[in-house]
């Protein structure tokens, strides 16, 4: 659902005066504070996959049960940090599709909101490390209060003074029922939270299942629906019988805003890895001096493994982002579906990191390439399926989500095919490769990290070519016309192009 | 100046199939691909205030000689890296303006160019750790002549495909002559890097002043431009000769070019600061039973002042984007001095978090508190007073820069400059305190962070009754109505209100 006022921004931005109006005293389009929220929230799911790759496994000490469990404690909290913060990102999409203007106060609101969800991260840290202390539980449960409650002054403000609504709703005649619908939405995790903070203090096992509940509570709620609808017949919701606009959960997501939550995590991916490469791979002049007789390029040539891993996970997050990009410039709705499928894409994305700090470790403890090559692999592989998957969800109804060029049968359809499928069948090649010839596992897969971006700048050529050569082979059959046969050249191109 | 493609993208977005089209086979709007690349620069150029905040002063160790010159390297480095990415980020605007729309080689040749971009900053910490080894200049030289090498190929690429080119150019006479002239502009920084280089081979020193040349390029030539017509006289640049549209440095910034590197900025700041905080401030199970006899409480209860300083720093950061917000929602132009005012309070916003580390800090060492809080006033007052700056700026050329409603006279004239004075008072007051009343000085400083997001919500009311009040003293006067006098209601609207 694209947001009303883009027409009104994109005049405004010309510049012009005549043109320049505000409908009341210090409202404004709410453009550039979405942008900023989707950038913090987009940093906030990210960046705790920090904490695990700085763990550190000294080449003396043994892989053991102590590093293992601190390793995995630390992408538990990566995981449940970024889950939180996409649902977080989902309801203040939601919230903002119903408010289309903002003024100073709501502006400071927002940040208020924002500065709460920062303190999530912290709450899981706690709950992680101390799981039999309920303090944690507790605080989250706090901030999660917190959240609702400032939402709920939004929502409150917002249709207090109508004209910062969205014209659907400043203009309905059932605003009055609306305002009860959304502050029931808002405060609906809240109540649950209310619930486990005082469970938290007596029988805090009971919080923990509220917690998860909280955290599901949009996607149970959808399937509950879809299961009643399945059982007793499918009948139209209450909100659609109102009348045709509805805030309910099924609504499509807002493209632009999908589009600046991806962006926001691709490109703090992208940064963090330079981050490592400048605090770690600058030696010590003491160190060039005794061990390299002085000479810093042979002291930098002992890096060579971090900087080539450095070169390959930029240019495997840029490529991903280039697929996203692509694909996204061809739909027209995101779904509820496409949504989640993103999600769980960029949730390994964020995996990157890692996949980095696995290959560049080679250097100090080659015993373990094996098993590192494949966990990189295994991270592109899923992050990339799942942009797969994004796309296949949208082939589903394509007449609604897709632009006619990408459809079954448009010109662009083998190509965008072609481009999707590449990291997920070049991830799954090295894989085998290393099953096969797991002795040069590293070469294997740096070799990979480097012909994919050639392979994307030769795509277009490639598929032509795969197409002129299957519609050859296709002339070269012997005639046989049969009635209710399709156009030869449409047929072609509805095959998918050999990656 | 706003990109052309503005008005069309809000078309495309309204997702009605009747009106989507594109000119030729691939093209697309660069609009996601300029916002990702903003949010990447921004992220390069803020992230290394990260060693900065991380060198650790331990109680034992004095703040001796070896630590002040770790500490005074690694700044260095932080800001050499802003002001090169932020020099980057300008020629990229640049280019942009000239390239209207990209297609897929484009979009891969955008990300190699960011790739580049990158790895400044391991070049400046090479250097700076470096001083007396040649190989950092020259791999600075390096990248830069690959930066170039890939905008030249962008260029030649944009200009043997017109469509790809803004529709002013597009639709030129003199394309060919544009085409010389970027690719000038563009080739030279490269070239003399080039000399670098290969002095660098022989008597680096001269490298040195070379790159410091490129990197003040724009601005010395726009400098020597100034004083040509100063002494010559008047006379209009040659490109100016050709036709209306010029590629020439005093061309205004795209406003939503410099908001997006701007939000980029604050939201890195905002959210670096809670990755210390998750890393740093959880206890060690260990710890709590040993020192805090199992109470997670009393524990958490130790780490109260970076949780003070955490919310302080947030709200200062979120604040000081919200001042920044306020103030282009009424630009209509950024001109050039704009931009490096923008510049120069980004730089200091970069410096927050360490800000951040030198207040959270006191729990530790209490008996540097002065100073530390005094580096935290200066800080905020830089990264303020230079926002306020932007619009003095502004309201030199406000018929060109601003909304009718903030100039002179305007209605929310008065407003717009509480809001943006409210922070270089807030923290020059702090500071002036922190002298008069130095054993208070954590308090007071704590009490200005906490105070000041309240003033924010007041502020409307608080300016309404100033204005009320100055208008009662002004009737209050007696009346001896001049010749040529204004009006008293626009007279007292052109009086500052007191912050």
């Amino acid at each position: 659902m694209s947001r009303p006022q883009t027409q009104e921004q994109a005049v405004d931005s010309e510049g012009d005066s005549s043109l320049y109006r505000r409908d009341e005293e210090g409202t404004q389009s709410s453009h550039r504070m979405l942008g900023f929220s989707d950038a913090l929230l987009s940093i906030i799911a990210t960046v705790m996959i920090l904490p695990v790759t700085h763990t550190e496994i000294s080449p003396e000490q043994q892989f053991d049960k102590s590093i293992q469990k601190l390793l995995a404690t630390r992408i538990a909290v990566y995981l449940m940090t970024f889950l939180i913060v996409t649902v977080a990102w989902a309801a203040h999409t939601r919230l903002f599709q119903v408010v289309g203007k903002i003024d100073d106060t709501l502006a400071l609101l927002n940040l208020a909101c924002m500065m709460t969800i920062t303190l999530l991260p912290y709450t899981f840290s706690l709950m992680v490390t101390f799981p039999d202390v309920p303090l944690g539980i507790f605080l989250f449960c706090m901030c999660v209060i917190a959240i609702g409650s400032v939402q709920a002054l939004i929502v409150g403000y917002a249709f207090h003074f109508p004209h910062l609504l969205s014209p659907q709703i400043q203009h309905s005649t059932y605003r009055a029922q609306f305002r009860r619908h959304i502050l029931r939405l808002v405060l609906r995790g809240p109540a649950l939270c209310f619930v486990a903070a005082v469970f938290s203090l007596f029988f805090f096992p009971l919080s923990y299942v509220l917690m998860v509940t909280v955290i599901f509570l949009p996607h149970i709620s959808k399937a509950t629906t879809w299961c009643k609808d399945k059982l007793m017949g499918h009948r139209e919701s209450p909100a659609h019988n109102l009348e045709p606009f509805s805030i309910d959960l099924h609504a499509p997501l807002s493209k632009e805003r999908v589009e600046a939550f991806s962006d926001g995590v691709y490109a703090i991916v992208a940064t963090l890895l330079i981050l490592d490469i400048c605090e770690d791979n600058v030696p010590d002049p003491k160190d060039v001096q005794e061990k390299f007789s002085g000479s810093l390029v042979t002291a930098l040539g002992a890096y060579g493994p971090q900087f080539l891993a450095y070169f390959g996970s930029f240019a495997t997050v840029g490529l991903l982002w280039f697929a996203h990009h692509s694909l996204f410039l061809h739909v027209r709705k995101a779904t509820q579906t496409m949504g989640l499928l993103n999600i769980l894409s960029l949730a390994f994305v964020g995996g990157l990191p890692l996949a980095y700090q696995q290959t560049s470790a080679f250097a100090q403890q080659p015993r373990d390439e094996l098993e590192r090559v494949r966990v990189s692999c295994a991270i592109i592989f899923f992050a990339s399926i799942f942009q797969f998957a994004i796309w296949t969800a949208a082939l589903l109804h394509q007449t609604e989500t897709l632009q006619p060029a990408v459809r079954f049968g448009g010109q662009e359809h083998a190509f965008m095919f072609a481009k999707l499928a590449l990291y997920p069948c070049a991830s799954l090649l090295a894989f085998a490769a290393t099953c096969l010839l797991s002795r040069f596992s590293t070469a294997i897969f740096h070799l990979m990290q480097i012909a994919v971006p050639f392979a994307f700048l030769l795509l277009r050529l490639v598929v032509r070519l795969a197409l002129a050569g299957l519609q050859v082979l296709w002339d070269l059959r012997p005639q046989h016309p049969q009635p209710g046969q399709g156009d030869p050249e449409a047929q072609s191109q509805l095959l998918p192009a050999p990656c």
